[in-house]
């Protein structure tokens, strides 16, 4: 198994192959092999991960892990974590840390990141606010097919998801989708404007989430954009997180059943 | 509501305005105001769709409509469905339908895919070959991106999911997974060998979908390549298909669970 191959070479101080085998892993699987050691070892570890990797793997790790991470490593190191994290997982590791902690990450924030954060953090549990990231790639209705393209292989890498890319007027309301499929199949020459699909379905900050999964289980969405009350775009919703919530729905029926029946 | 919109249009015979609202809305939704309809009223206005639209809505219709319509088209109308559905929906529809209409529907096949067919008729309920899908983009490591990206643009319109391609050798073996995240942000000269993801997680035909659905779950796959038993490509599994597959499993387990409580 690769798991005993990784925790081999740890213990054999094998570092250059442990790089090696590492940078080809899962980041999924990484992190849980990481997220059982000791902390010292750990961020021993986690330091040697190519830098893209790492961010990813801080993610997935338990809020005992990221605490022990973000408690030992440099304000550099953090900054580098805290910069590239999507939205959604700054948002979730906010709310899962102890105030000391959280004070260190809102001290490497900008006052509008403050802003941001805070306006996220008051989104009831459960609803699309709290479910949705920031991420997304908006485009305006007057860019050509070509504009659209540079446009996210500039700032695409970035995205959670470029898959979906969102039309928006000056105002930022949503008028429109385009799938990154109709970009790389039409002309360049072409408009936005032109192979726009306006008859969007979205959802509301306050929507619950069980409502949202019936909606991702009903079309097959990839992505569901998030609107407030005067349409305009303030997040995305995308499938993975999705697929968590149909889980905890499943648990939580479960045990509300099991409640039920004579013990 | 917009399904009684639709219903009143209907009655008013007005299908200038029916054929209209109907191309804007989303095929999942038409399917379901349309498969509630006497079936020559359905027929009617399936025939009003847009072309593209029309077979995405008949891969929704219940198993009795979809026997409608197919017993009153003509044989262009129904060789043009038959070519335009995904694989493993035309799968589905062969499962679902009694023999004089699978009689039919083979009657409009090649022998090369009445050979297919066979083949995937015989994969196990609840296995991977069951739930895989033919319809994905296939590269050659030697590919330039920019060749990719051309050839998806030829192709990609049929293909189920463009957003994941695989990387073949001559053999068919898996090699390996590019992106179109990647490719849309890689230069057009880099060859797929230097930007190819090599370490794929995949599954064999014959693996059971509550392992697959796991896999989704952990990861946030969007789609995961099946291999035979000689790491041939013959499949991908796509994250819509996985939704349905943790719905059904849900409900599985729940009845298991009534079945157990006293009543």
């Amino acid at each position: 198994m690769k798991e005993q191959r990784i925790l081999e070479l740890i213990e054999q101080k094998n570092y250059i192959d442990l790089k090696k085998e590492l940078s080809e892993m899962n980041e999924v699987d990484v992190s849980e092999i990481l997220n059982d050691l000791d902390s010292s070892v750990t961020l021993l570890v986690f330091r040697m991960l190519p830098k893209d990797m790492a961010v990813d793997v801080f993610s997935h790790f338990s809020p005992e892990q990221q605490a022990g991470i973000i408690h030992a490593v440099s304000d550099k190191e953090l900054k580098y974590i805290l910069d590239e994290l999507f939205f959604d997982d700054m948002i979730d590791l906010i709310e899962e840390m102890p105030a000391n902690i959280v004070n260190k990450i809102l001290a490497h924030s900008t006052a509008d990141e403050r802003k941001l954060i805070n306006q996220f953090l008051k989104y009831p549990a459960h609803s699309a606010g709290s479910l949705m990231t920031i991420e997304y790639v908006e485009l305006k209705k007057n860019m050509t097919v070509q504009e659209a393209l540079d446009h996210i292989k500039e700032f695409g890498l970035s995205k959670e998801t470029i898959y979906t890319c969102y039309v928006t007027n000056k105002n930022r309301k949503l008028e429109g989708i385009v799938s990154l499929r109709k970009l790389v199949v039409s002309e360049g020459s072409k408009c936005i404007k032109e192979i726009i699909h306006e008859d969007v379905i979205y959802v509301e900050t306050h929507d619950d989430q069980e409502e949202i999964a019936n909606i991702f289980k009903r079309y097959g969405f990839m992505a569901l954009p998030v609107v407030d009350k005067e349409r305009r775009l303030t997040g995305i919703i995308t499938f993975d997180d999705i697929m968590e919530v149909m889980e905890q729905e499943a648990t939580e029926d479960f045990q509300i059943m099991a409640a039920m029946s004579p013990s």
